[in-house]
């Protein structure tokens, strides 16, 4: 067990350890680190998370993180706004707008169904999709969400809450990754692949 | 290159990735996480830093850093005055006081000598540390310096410097680590631990 030489370390570490994949060796380093830069700097950095935390918001519409009321994406009229792909967190929108491949709307549930955590359906925004498919006239829900029991219990509770609609669900297509071998690839993801095959463009 | 769908998220990103070792993509795990935290959760770890940074003193004898002017190893009656160990940085004092072996005192550097980041003898605490040898009456100084071109020329530039005065010079040892397999010991160490061997204890 160490030793802190001074109580305020030890509470800085202490704050820095909470942090996911932080432990108390990195927690140490980055707070040194912190304190041999000027007091601007130190307040740079403190004030941009405080700000961001205090002035914030999410989309009223997706709930996805923006600095207005709704986000540059929902405000967007090149984006075509029939289809709205489902996902768990903003990172997944980030991911996805990051290929430029999609061009839809999107739903960041922010978070998925867990019994053991203790989330339940309302406790994610799926209330607030299913209520978007009728007044926005949504034509395809693309569900994009985790391959994990979590997940795909999900995904099934809100293909049975959309089933009423007239809403086509997709999901996006899982596989051997381009790249990969088939060889170091997993037997869940390559057995998909093979199910799941396509026609083949010449 | 991702987009980010708020300048105040971004913002915090830069600041986190701004830390050593921490990536984009970490920076974001990190501060979204702190994003999901209650805003008396936020301002806990933002004030913590800001509060070090603000309040925290470097001992005036050792450098170390220090909740008071004199620092608790330098402030403590029962550590044995007569040696100092020389050290870069905070961290080596406290990887040296969880050893539970040593009980003398300390001088924290700050820095070691490095021509290529611009880093002379008088940026770093070697003056101080000449001046503690007398009036403190120190009988042995130990070099625990790391093993590199710049910790070799500061340990060099420091015994230099003592030349003058009565006092022991002596250096950590190195050699094998404690349960270390020969086989996958770098050949420096197992050189200087051939070199530097000791007399069995049986």
């Amino acid at each position: 067990m160490k030793q802190y030489p001074s109580i305020l370390l030890e509470n800085a570490v202490a704050e820095f350890s909470k942090l996911p994949g932080i432990g108390s060796k990195t927690a140490l380093r980055l707070v040194l680190h912190l304190l041999r830069q000027s007091p601007a700097e130190v307040e740079l950095f403190s004030h941009s998370i405080e700000q961001l935390k205090r002035e914030v918001h999410y989309c009223q519409t997706c709930h996805n993180i923006s600095d207005t009321a709704v986000c540059s994406i929902c405000a967007d009229p090149r984006r075509d706004r029939s289809m709205v792909c489902v996902v768990e967190n903003v990172r997944d929108v980030m991911s996805i707008e990051a290929t430029q491949q999609y061009d839809g709307l999107y739903h960041v549930l922010g978070g998925i169904i867990s019994p053991i955590d203790g989330i339940g359906p309302h406790d994610i925004e799926i209330d607030s999709l299913i209520s978007r498919i009728i007044p926005e006239q949504i034509n395809e829900v693309i569900m994009a969400l985790p391959t994990t029991m979590e997940g795909d219990t999900t995904a099934f509770y809100i293909y049975r809450k959309l089933s009423g609609l007239d809403v086509k669900v997709t999901t996006i297509a899982r596989g051997v990754a381009v790249g990969n071998d088939l060889e170091y690839t997993d037997e869940v993801t390559l057995g998909r692949s093979i199910v799941n095959r396509m026609d083949f463009k010449g």
